[in-house]
């Protein structure tokens, strides 16, 4: 059995999944360095290899609220979107300082992973995460 | 063939799996900085996005010693839980300085991901880790 | 049901996979430090355990230009390689301080992960990502 | 379908896969700080929750040189067993300053991570990763 991703077969389906989840998401509120690169953050990072654009959703999750969404991000066709998630504010800002989870839905298939950058403490450190794909 | 994950098709279950495993913790005993955003760690975050809240048991695998366990850990129905593996103290303390091994076992589906902070030599240094999924 | 690759079961064939997709691509264009080590920089590190050499062609896509490819990158048998995307400049220079996604197709299986290396603000971050497998 | 690992269904049999390759290792010659604490390595960690000690097998990969192999390391049974590749000397040390791939074979299921710290310029760097299941 091979581990694959199975697209869409036409002409204008991309590489990818509708459904992704993140539980370890997290936004500092301080930063050192200039803006806008070094920005503690998470940043979502998505690629739609496909011919039409995508919508996607985003649902956030906290330890102590009700989850807040969706948030609506556009992805372009053959073109990759790298999201800040501190700079999504409709339905409401996403909530610094908190630990939250990710539910990534898309009405196209798309490739998602989870950049992290964090400044706080005067140096830079960053990580990668990809999450995990549901059906 | 879609590589996703299953979940259990009732109105009350969430998305993710039962058992998950991970071979690289480690939590030092020296951090530098602030506390308590500044202790080195390893922080197991854990996503329930089912109507019931899930009862989450860790087991601790050492190099030099048995298995300790089962630690507790309860993560409420659509919420994020983020819980540090040193501030864990029953059935004992997680042994700092010592490599160790997680294995995560829950009795409704959630998502587990692993977070490492070390600010032992004065800067902050982080990953993110996947753990390998479970039957 | 065992999560597992399927190689090619002749002589000749090695483990992994033909084709795998990174979204969160980006290599910034400040760097301190000596160089070549230093060099802030995502590196695609391919393994080719067969034994005929592997020609691996990678698309890149971007936020606001199409998909600039293939560029080509050849592993020989039995040997790793460790490709710097800042070094590709056939058909073009991948370009600098842009968010991009990776495609990667290769004649042969191969083994695909990507490295991250930012020495931007006067000190290393590092990080590694799995891309997602296709079919 | 349900994305996840077998074991083999017998009391003596634990979690996790045989056959688990890695294409991004690196082990850099120059650290700063402490020892061995900050050693710059590449460090594999295997978890063995079966009844039986393993024996698993490395195999090394280089850009520039035929594979080198087998490195055997044992894995007592309930145990985690934290390697740094730096300290494998038979059949040779393993190279610094040169990218190479890690084959693992095991005789029981492990689970097998990736763990890199990167003290080269001052600071600490980490970055853990999984590795590619093989059939």
């Amino acid at each position: 059995m091979a581990l694959s991703w199975k697209n869409e077969n036409d002409a204008a389906s991309g590489w990818g999944g509708r459904r992704w989840v993140f539980s370890a998401g997290f936004t500092p509120s301080r930063s050192t360095g200039f803006e806008p690169d070094f920005t503690s953050r998470n940043t979502l990072c998505l690629l739609n290899t496909g011919n039409e654009p995508a919508c996607v959703e985003l649902t956030v999750y906290y330890e102590d609220a009700e989850p807040v969404g969706p948030y609506e991000i556009l992805v372009d066709s053959q073109r990759v979107k790298h999201q800040r998630i501190n700079d999504l504010i409709d339905p409401e800002a996403v909530r610094l300082d908190r630990p939250y989870g990710l539910m990534v839905e898309s009405d196209k298939p798309v490739v998602a992973q989870l950049y992290y950058l964090d400044s706080r403490n005067g140096n830079l450190a960053v990580s990668h995460l990809n999450p995990l794909p549901l059906p």
